[in-house]
């Protein structure tokens, strides 16, 4: 092997180690770490992601990527790995050390202030972290560079080529159309689950069923706990997911732990030969919630998926739901009705809070809207594009953990996902004739192995975008999203 | 604040943050990891540890500390955490990067190989990564460079300053009282405790209320399930420990957790004031072993411990043990018998199970054993100091982790822990008149009192021996522990 690619390769095996390494310095904190190991942990993110960026800027490692890239001879992945790699040699160099360090700082700081005040609904607490969160976004965003607003160089970290030109041009009139379906079929009389006690063992049961089904290998991952669900990886084969529990629901954790083991299917599908180079790695959050969202809503919340799961329920909760149907549990979890809090919602909903939080955090971006007035843009907005009153912060503009970690340009991903989910699943069906059939068994690895190959296993071969595209044969675009809403949800 | 000295303690600060990061990737290794992320988890390990290595060698690094020892004009604290940064610069300058690797990778796949071949009770599947070991561990002394024994290089890393000759002097003639002290006491006749079920979850609380009642503070700490128990630390404020459970037996967890919890309240009591510093560290495992064994065995297992413990164990297991008086359980937990695994040992053979493994590993890294031979002479030492034998390799000398994850060197610490210990112990009993009342009556945060500004406090602005000599008044000697053993365990 070349010398110089030789040198690319150890580096970028040991930047991928930082990643998996500060990856789980933060599952610690969010899952198990007493509160006073707070201070501490932060330094030491801090200083590994110093490290990171350390060795992402070295100067013979620039070089060594740009004589690879003049050379001309690579061909093939390792062409592809040099390409990738020097896009985050340059993206990285952009930010000065000292600048990465008092970042990295401000973010965890954030989160753990923003956790405190969230449970006190103190968002005079929680303001300047906000407030130095946003003006370090923006002071990030000259480092980068735009052409035409800062929060296009914010996006980029998400949504590599995606811009704010672009997403208003997508949200605008999807908002104004799932404005008109929800008022259409909200309120929809629904069954609901009987009161009670639903303990959270059982529904472990049912959920590692559900999981095992997809493809989820417990031997390369586990399901903890932690406030805010995520999933997390320290290796192609260690892949984990966190959940949440309510005992008063059976169902309390179900979606949320098919939507993280679509994440966590798509991260322990990438291409093993290329572990931990940057082909083992996903083009952007859009994409990756195009895995989650699909196994989530297109596949968990679809008639055919209870067809056969509401027997396995029902054995899970002996007598309990013995007199629901099918078509009962597929009505109650598709129930549409806005409401509060952005994980708790349906999916016809979901993207109105989505655009709600964009074009709030455009507008702090953009400089046209102020941290201070941050709570009653929260609350117009919820009248304006969901019709419901916002009662306090808690559960208003304090209810997410993104901006308090810096998570700024992070949200559309969310609704592009759904859109990029709605696309690529349409597709799939058509040319999975037997799929009803595999799903009304719970012959659920019929999608998992569709997606390997198209989509997790290509990793940053291709750019987002791109992936759907070759997947569908043309741009991908909302309508697919509002053509399944609508098949779902209006009466036919 | 001097520049050199600015640029010295960021620097101590970053390898403190790695150290700490490197014990999260190892205690998630042990505690949580799912099987198939060994690999990975190998090699976040050892990159990790290479950049600590880097960092703790980097020529301006040296050049600052150099240059701050030279000009003489520090002093306090800054003059000891420039000696001590020096020392730890200068011992690790002895590998080369490309050795730490080879060794970290070794390390961790030794381990993951010992876990599953001492389960199947397979040597000849772990004989080529102890091979691998004691190799590499040759290969480091020789880096390290020694006076008389290979062996001294090694124990330096544990116990500074310590030898094998000094060693052999000391051990050989405890090694003769103790022999006679187990002749002597041994096969006495014990009450057992009931057969039957002793849940964790009674067993946690009981233990929960002896570390609270130590002193241990849950908001900067857990306790976890782990087959091999120990005590690892994040931050001052994050130091954990972990334990495993016997259903069989009320109290099969006490002991470690008690042990670990004497371990845990040393690292917690460092001097804050020069956290992420050398000061904040302990100077020896010897020293660490000292705290961790006077919980365990001369305050846990003493009279006065049981008659403020007996009645709250009673409680824990209500009926089960109102039979037992404070004098069955004294002697029940220290009863004397020769036995295979050392972790289960008693106070008074534990010393031979190190005494043992002490002349096994200095043979073999002195080349006077082959790997090959370890099974047959372990039985030999066996049959010659606890007169028992051995039936296989898994209860035999595949028992103990220590050589599979490359610490040869380490077992001596353990008999040391227990000399410093009986002379600290003496001490401060003669100190503190109170202290039998206060300990029948659960005041155990006296002796951490007591212990706070002695050896805590202190971290490694001083050498093992030194502090307890500057307790003790004179050189610590095998003495107090053989006085120890026979006054509690030989008929007054």
């Amino acid at each position: 092997m070349n010398h110089d690619m030789g040198f690319v390769r150890q580096r970028l095996g040991e930047l991928q180690d930082l990643c998996y390494t500060l990856n789980l310095l933060e599952w610690d904190m969010e899952v198990l770490m007493p509160s006073k190991g707070a201070a501490g942990r932060g330094r030491c993110i801090s200083t590994v992601s110093a490290l990171h960026h350390r060795l992402q800027t070295e100067p013979r490692y620039e070089e060594a990527l740009q004589r690879l890239a003049d050379d001309g001879s690579l061909f093939g992945d390792d062409a592809l790995i040099v390409r990738e790699a020097q896009y985050d040699c340059r993206r990285a160099a952009c930010l000065p050390e000292d600048f990465v360090i008092e970042q990295t700082e401000a973010h965890t700081h954030g989160f753990n202030v923003w956790r405190d005040a969230r449970d006190r609904n103190d968002f005079a607490a929680f303001r300047p972290c906000l407030e130095k969160n946003v003006e370090l976004a923006r002071r990030a965003a000259e480092y980068y560079g735009y052409d035409e607003s800062p929060y296009d160089a914010l996006l980029e970290n998400f949504e590599r080529g995606m811009t704010a030109g672009r997403l208003r041009t997508m949200f605008g009139p999807l908002a104004e159309s799932l404005k008109e379906l929800v008022v259409q079929v909200e309120g929809t009389e629904t069954p609901e689950f009987p009161d009670g006690h639903w303990p959270v063992e059982s529904q472990q049961v049912f959920e590692r069923r559900v999981m095992q089904d997809m493809g989820y290998d417990f031997e390369a991952g586990r399901v903890d706990i932690a406030p805010h669900p995520f999933c997390t990886m320290f290796d192609l084969q260690d892949v984990r997911i966190t959940t949440r529990y309510d005992e008063s629901a059976p169902l309390s954790s179900l979606y949320t732990v098919m939507h993280e083991s679509g994440h966590a299917l798509y991260d322990a599908g990438f291409d093993s030969a290329q572990a931990r180079t940057p082909l083992a790695t996903a083009p952007s959050l859009g994409i990756h919630e195009c895995n989650s969202r699909m196994w989530e809503n297109l596949v968990g919340r679809s008639r055919a998926f209870w067809h056969h799961y509401l027997p396995v329920l029902q054995e899970t909760f002996p007598r309990r739901l013995d007199h629901f149907s099918v078509d009962d549990v597929f009505r109650l979890v598709n129930r549409v009705q806005p409401s509060l809090i952005r994980v708790d919602a349906d999916e016809c909903t979901y993207n109105l809070h989505v655009v709600i939080r964009f074009e709030l955090e455009l507008a702090m971006i953009e400089g046209t809207l102020s941290v201070s007035d941050l709570p009653d843009a929260w609350k117009t907005k919820y009248r304006e594009y969901l019709g419901i009153d916002v009662p306090d912060d808690r559960d208003g503009c304090m209810q997410d953990v993104h901006w308090a970690s810096g998570l700024l340009g992070y949200f559309p991903t969310y609704t592009l996902g759904n859109i990029y989910a709605a696309e690529v699943y349409a597709k799939f069906r058509d040319e999975t004739p037997g799929w009803d059939d595999d799903l009304r068994h719970g012959r659920l690895t019929t999608l998992l192995e569709w997606l390997r190959p198209r989509i997790h296993r290509v990793g940053r071969r291709k750019q987002a975008a791109e992936i759907v595209q070759n997947i569908i044969g043309r741009e991908p675009a909302a309508d697919a999203l509002l053509m399944h809403l609508r098949a779902r949800h209006l009466p036919a």
